[in-house]
């Protein structure tokens, strides 16, 4: 049988990322301890997509085979067992060719950051600060330059294997609730780093760091013309539609 | 000379609440500590109130006498003293008969809650978790009930000194960010617990489970016809103003 099912996690420093690594606990890691544990089989969770270290996920997918049925209390069992950052929200069967990344249609991220020389601590919690004045203006008109299809070269993190750097954003946009900024982003796909880059260039473009602009920079192809990364902190792997 | 200064602090096992208690750890004592350490004077600071265990400040406002000027890197130099849970927002001179309790013409509070049987480790970093159903729609008309001036006897725990329960609600509202639910409330004055036996109330009016509605409660003026106290976690007083 095969099961889909909804995990939330948070991120910690005890946790480098989604997924598994040599010497390192990762969030992948202690689930499939877990889900082998109480059924007593070997089982493999495959995600919709990795988070890197330092990113939280409000809501990620998985499927997972297994010989046999779940017992009734399976998801209550888990999340007893599970670490307190990560909780299973729900598990259902699903067809036997479903894939929790192939099928995915979209992702929704959301960053959250707030503009302040000195640090917030309750925004600390969950959000990035950002020093220096911004221009809300220009952060504004820039995100909508991000909706479409795009050759993304320009946000991909180096060191990774895909060929095609065409991807779509269905939906971008920035709102401030108080002085706390969310960034909200969905699209078909995306590419290593990307949400991160993109973050980053909008913030140096609002801080007036950077010689063109949105538009120009996805047209360049070029990571060099992107602003720098912005921090794993602030970054929420938000939602996973089908 | 009277100073003016604007703190933000955010809840930590390690801080038993705003103010200071003999043998436990305070917001207060731990400002006062370092205020007076750079200042090399004994400071006290007299804030626009007090928060209990749990609730952070995003902003809480202090005032303090100090014979002499601020050093210019006064800022600078107590949050690198000060524990991670707290920074000053700013400090300035204010005139000598300012009083950060007196003169606060008004406080907002906002309250983070979500609904889910299963813990969402992302949102209990700042929000509390609730359990079984809600009616959403009995959620939004009931916080309508809040706003104007009222004996809020019904809604001050025991324990309190104050003669005059009469309050005034200027502003009160319920908002839903994704499936994170967010009270704000501002009004010229709580009573002790008030705010989060409001929250309590209002979430057990949802659920079904209380006789009366907000305004027959409000009426009753007895602490025994409202909900329980909501969680410390997940309240912030998030301004005062002047």
């Amino acid at each position: 049988m095969k099961y889909i099912v909804e995990i939330s996690y948070v991120y910690s420093l005890k946790y480098a990322g989604w997924q598994i690594q040599k010497n390192k606990l990762t969030y992948q890691q202690e689930i499939e301890r877990v889900f082998s544990n109480v059924l007593k089989q070997n089982i493999t969770v495959v995600a919709s997509g990795r988070t890197d270290s330092g990113v939280s996920a409000l809501k990620q997918v998985v499927h997972f085979e297994f010989d046999g049925e779940l017992p009734k209390s399976f998801v209550g069992h888990v999340n007893n067992l599970l670490s307190e950052e990560i909780s299973v929200l729900s598990v259902k069967t699903c067809n036997n060719d479903f894939h929790a990344r192939f099928d995915a249609k979209s992702k929704t991220y959301k960053y959250f950051f707030y503009v302040n020389n000195v640090n917030i601590p309750f925004y600390d919690k969950f959000a990035t600060q950002i020093k220096g004045n911004i221009d809300e203006n220009i952060l504004l008109k820039e995100v909508k330059s991000l909706v479409g299809t795009h050759d993304f070269t320009s946000f991909c993190a180096s060191g990774n294997s895909v060929n095609d750097f065409t991807r779509t954003i269905y939906y971008a946009n920035l709102e401030k609730v108080g002085n706390l900024w969310v960034f909200t982003v969905t699209g078909n796909g995306f590419l290593y780093n990307m949400v991160r880059i993109i973050m980053g260039t909008l913030i140096e473009l609002a801080q007036g760091k950077l010689k063109y602009n949105m538009k120009e920079i996805i047209n360049q192809k070029d990571r060099k013309f992107a602003g720098k990364t912005a921090p794993a902190k602030g970054l929420v792997l938000f939602n996973v539609e089908y």
